[in-house]
């Protein structure tokens, strides 16, 4: 596989390189668009929280984490039933690396965070299976973009980042709803991957929503309301507003092919401008098929940060190598963002020894 | 008075000149800070609003237009008792003129707007005259250094504006609780300053809070807790986090030497890099004296925009020549930076024809 620095290039190579050479050196914002919803408390679903119920928590601390270096509405940080911490620690160690500004978007939080966020409208997300999953779509939509054109204006280029747990299933709803086949497909925070829940819950709120696999092809508004998450008319809408004028890096797994499904559907001649960023984890998972879905949709490139936690002295980190969590909080577009900022300067080594130091701050906090 | 471009410089003439050629040809972030006072609608104290209960929406709508180039939770614009358009009319035209990106940001409003806005935490502002004006003003401030921060590092440098009516009286009362001799001195966005009904509700509430002018010198986040308004700590913290980075252009009248003494009084060494934006309508007002009020504080230069709407053909905007709003969601500093940008390329004729058009369709779709 072709990389440039330590990002490795996952598909669409020419795309790939051109989008690299426009961003490198650049000095771009980060935005993280986070949300709930209570498809995540379907119990196999989601690994962001110690436990389903504290799900509602996970994507507040992870934005504190971002911005404070710490989290308020939590003691410690969020991890995983098994103890291993949030992918926000990468993302913040990245970001501050390079010195990167962070903007936190809310669209549909249940808890607030303890920091200044944007507001996007929205409301926390319902359970998919009822058919009803997000309330106020399409305001949301042409809010984020207002926000996307607005904050364009501010950066070079923009990487965009989402919390929220339960999110692939969330992105399996749309995918089908709007047809396109990632059954099986979609990754996970778990090192084993529950293909078959994920496919069943869609199922079900497939049948509530009275809607088969590609009847809302036209009407991907429709889609989100129906199957997706209060995440993605932010997501979608901030790529809509920002894409038209700067570069935008949508930094996430499989989550992102649903908001580049959405965004096809609705405007699909900004994809130029955009590429996909996430980890090397995403790009080698034997159990999720990123490349698969992707080439449905859009030609758009898929850079992969080679991040690596073999060699890690601290075991909650090595346990990525594992399988488990592989990306989120725009793990994977941040480091690849830090990296391209300083032209290579900023190495995955130097990232890995960033993350570690913060870590065991926060370890020795709490 | 000497000038460059468009631009009176009021006070202080050398550090004037410095941050002007700091700031021509670079490109700036406008950021509108809005919340709300029960002080705005005891009667006589503002015209920001057609009538005093009507208040709580001009912030909101003021917004709206910044973003929108119209409002949304009111028909029309916001309008004074006596019809005259809302300031934020030049403030979108001058911003759209030179293509300044802006961001809202609310930390205390009663009706929220149909638009994306920073979320600094707050609450609307109570009656100054019950003393206990303005809730978590701590945390606001510490929220909005943590914001100002993150924006300073995405652009060349920060213009800050507020809209708050009753903000002129809850300015008055932070400067006689720490001690600045402002009575008789803020300016009005009526024709006729009502200082008398200004300096008696600021003894009501000194009395109510149980503190007398000057006590609070040293306690300005008290000082605001007791008699300020909620978009104070948010304008100063966004000051405080900004300015330490990038110049920072406060944009608005005798507000901003509110605003300046609280900043005096926490972090003086980053006024260093700080400038007040204001009208020639404030500077050459004779019921009120931004410069003697700033002088007792630091030495931050004034500047102001040399706007002149005698020979408009439009009477609601000629009515700005005979004392009516004079300044108002950083409309002086805003057209500052719109004429800045460009070195001069942008005129006050141009920036009053682009006003007009913008006035006029505004007019025609009510």
């Amino acid at each position: 596989m072709k990389r440039k620095f330590d990002i490795l290039i996952a598909s669409n190579e020419l795309k790939a390189e051109a989008f690299l050479s426009e961003i490198e050196g650049a000095h771009p914002l980060f935005v993280c668009a986070i949300g709930t919803t209570e498809t995540a408390k379907i119990p196999g679903i989601s690994a962001a929280g110690s436990n389903p119920q504290i799900t509602d928590y996970t994507p507040p601390a992870d934005a504190e984490l971002l911005l404070l270096g710490k989290c308020k509405c939590i003691n410690g940080v969020p991890i995983t039933p098994s103890g291993i911490p949030t992918p926000a620690l990468i993302t913040m160690s990245a970001l501050r690396l390079a010195n990167i500004p962070v903007l936190i978007a809310n669209s549909g939080l249940k808890i607030e965070p303890h920091i200044p966020f944007l507001n996007l409208g929205g409301a926390p997300g319902k359970d998919m299976r009822t058919g009803h999953s997000v309330e106020n779509t399409k305001e949301v939509l042409q809010r984020s973009i207002i926000a996307g054109k607005q904050l364009a204006n501010t950066t070079d280029y923009l990487i965009i980042g989402e919390s929220i747990p339960g999110g692939t299933t969330t992105a399996l709803g749309v995918l089908s709803a709007i047809g396109v086949k990632a059954e099986g497909k979609v990754s996970s925070s778990m090192p084993d991957n529950p293909h078959f829940l994920k496919t069943n819950t869609v199922n079900l709120g497939l049948k509530a929503a009275g809607i088969k696999f590609g009847s809302l092809k036209d009407d991907p508004i429709k889609a989100i309301s129906c199957m997706g998450d209060p995440m993605m008319p932010a997501f979608a809408g901030l790529v809509i507003g920002a894409a038209s004028q700067v570069p935008v890096l949508m930094a996430g797994g499989t989550q992102m092919t649903a908001i580049l499904a959405v965004i096809n559907a609705l405007n699909p001649e900004i994809l130029c401008n955009v590429a996909i960023g996430t980890t090397r984890w995403i790009i080698q998972d034997s159990s999720s098929d990123i490349r698969g879905i992707v080439a449905q949709i859009s030609n758009v490139p898929v850079l992969a940060a080679d991040l690596d936690f073999k060699l890690s002295k601290l075991s909650g980190l090595k346990a990525y190598e594992t399988g488990i969590v592989k990306e989120g909080v725009g793990a994977g577009g941040a480091s690849i963002a830090a990296m391209a900022k300083l032209s290579g300067a900023i190495t995955k080594n130097m990232i890995l020894r960033e993350i570690e130091k913060n870590y065991e701050i926060l370890m020795t906090k709490r």
